[in-house]
């Protein structure tokens, strides 16, 4: 397996396009995107777990429910969500796709990013809709400059592996930055694959992966109400259909979770006003719950996130998520240090202090990847969860997000 | 019942005070406090559920487990927390107290807060306990001073009340300010009340007292490692002893409910930052468990926190913290609003955004006390949690503490 350019787009037979067609006032950002499969797709996709979910899930859950789809429609600026039209402009969006390409309405994966509440116009995606489908392209950047809301930094990302004999490609592109605490789904990604494997063993991969992937984000334990990770396969690289577990299945699901980790960390690393990426490696848990539930504790703690902006080793806070966690932890045994491209610099033995040189802790933690290591010395688990630190421009641009 | 001045020393038989000892280098910062019963009286106390517990938190608990104690001591500064001599520290500090006073060291409820992790030096503790013992006065100033650490704001309340046919009083003090969300007990808070009542009664209440209000409030969403809320009953009122449920014992709790309601706006309305003290009423529920939940994850969640700082009157935060609380909520009825002393704005009805006056919105939500109405439209139950804003200064507050 490699790392590979295109995104999106990498995989054979798929096509971008992103324009602005006016649902966002700033002409300079665009606000539509579009990813379309030459041929029909295997498609699966999992969504929030938020009680209030937005239009387009409901829409996309009943299109994608025979397992097949050919496009995925995304706008920015507006979520679409808790809109007493909501489903009707959705399931619009889809038609208009379906009428410019010629492909039925239920073949359309819908999504929709931004602020909840304000009734979302369909008249600007019906006039962009031509220019849409016109620009589509085998290049991934202007939909992913698309699906951007508050993200500073585009997220793309592709890998090429081997399975069944042939290479094929699995990439994707993922918007991020507030709200995130994904729950059994996650922020907006789309993921796209050549590869050849049936919608059950899809959806089969796609749920195994996000509880390791994107459900071990959080940038600021906010929940969506639109999450959604959604994937197509159009088996163009011509591998047997992967219709089983076995050897090509993991292949499959090795490619895809390259790729997930990959947008996971992009994800943290821009979420909203950060300066840094914070990943907790969480080892010698007894068994898997705690190290999930406990790596993620940390990474989510409003004093921990400050303490890593500010470049402070004050790890008195990460041993008191890990207390607070809801996991059985004997806190006596607890160690923890701090790395980055600086160094390694050990603060806490056995859930107790030790003497460490502050000059080097400042230095190790100004960096702008930050390794929180926390040992509960008590079995063989481990896990990851990724964050970000908690700034001034988080609150910023969360002070008056609609203006 | 009404409400009076005083404090922890409103009630009779109650001294208490406060210096710096020079456990903080800030010499105009006071960091010891002492409070004192005149007669030994009935304790009880909470403390937090983390795993990681501070050292005065083990041995506070042995000292009250007969159900009696005399004093209470708290140094600021410094947590006692992760200190391989912690529990000797915090014991030599109810030594000290117990020569001092000339009273048995068993009898004296400790606690400490501040930073977790540096060893606690017992030296400047044991040269300033003549002068604390010689500053107890029936003034609660100087130790509610003591105990504060980022706090900006002093948190004292008392409230006089009839029990047995005589009159009582009832009050205290407390700290917060940050790592503040109690999980079954709380920050520091230190209670005490004339009142007759014997140990089993006193911890019934408290312990269904913090329910209803400490556990209601979230600064930060931190547990810390150090909450403690104990409570000294002296009988110097001389009611008839409370010894079972009934009327006295109901008027009792009435006068506690009405002590740590007030102390848990203090606490959230001073927020590390804080601006503004945020209350999420939660009325319509189907049961008590929905309106707690979802009434403290409005309040918990950062979003929303930092909305109410830019007086956005952002909703949609609100009704997706509702989504994800975890309760089983019809969101389709959910209907929200926003009151403070400038007026009412509905926002929110049957799930769905109305119109709104945003002129009006940003009046209401530029004052101090901002109220979140959230009717769930599904029940009789009700619940309100108190947090406060996201600002700026949590972050610089936290981006360096311990420097």
């Amino acid at each position: 397996m490699k790392r590979i350019d295109g995104g999106a787009c990498a995989a054979q037979g798929f096509r971008a396009s992103g324009i602005h067609c006016g649902i966002r006032k700033n002409k300079s950002k665009r606000d539509l995107a579009l990813i379309v499969s030459d041929v029909r797709a295997a498609a699966a996709a999992v969504y929030t777990l938020n009680l209030v979910q937005g239009a387009p899930i409901a829409v996309t859950r009943k299109n994608i429910a025979d397992g097949y789809a050919r496009a995925m429609i995304c706008n920015s600026g507006n979520a679409n969500t808790c809109n007493l039209n909501g489903v009707e402009i959705a399931e619009k969006m889809c038609a208009l796709v379906g009428e410019h390409l010629g492909i039925p309405a239920s073949d359309v994966i819908v999504a929709s990013t931004g602020v909840i509440g304000q009734p979302l116009d369909i008249a600007p995606i019906a006039s962009g809709m031509e220019a849409l489908a016109a620009g589509l392209e085998p290049d991934t950047t202007a939909a992913a400059e698309a699906i951007m809301t508050t993200d500073v930094r585009m997220k793309a990302v592709a890998v090429e592996f081997e399975v069944g004999g042939v290479v094929a490609k699995l990439g994707g592109i993922a918007k991020g930055s507030g709200m995130i605490h994904p729950n059994m789904a996650t922020m907006l990604v789309f993921l796209t694959t050549d590869a050849a494997i049936t919608p059950p063993m899809l959806r089969k991969a796609l749920s195994m992966d996000v509880k390791r992937s994107f459900n071990r984000v959080s940038v600021d334990g906010d929940t969506s109400t639109n999450d959604m990770c959604a994937i197509l396969a159009n088996g163009l690289a011509g591998n047997p259909e992967i219709a089983s577990d076995g050897a090509d299945f993991d292949a499959f699901r090795e490619a895809l979770n390259a790729v997930t980790v990959e947008l996971c960390k992009m994800i943290a690393r821009d979420g909203e006003g950060a300066t840094k990426l914070i990943e907790c490696a969480l080892t010698g848990a007894a068994d898997q719950q705690t190290a999930d539930v406990v790596s993620k504790a940390v990474i989510c703690s409003s004093l921990v996130k400050a303490a890593m902006f500010g470049a402070d080793a004050n790890w008195g806070r990460v041993l008191c998520a890990v207390g607070y966690a809801g996991a059985d932890v004997d806190v006596s045994k607890v160690d923890v240090s701090f790395t980055s491209a600086a160094g390694t610099v050990e603060v806490c033995k056995g859930g107790a202090g030790v003497p460490f040189s502050e000059a080097l802790a400042k230095k190790v933690l100004s960096e702008e990847n930050i390794f929180i290591h926390v040992n509960l010395n008590a079995g063989p688990c481990s896990s990851v969860a990724w964050g970000c630190d908690l700034t001034y421009d988080y609150v910023k641009i969360n002070g008056d997000y609609r203006t």
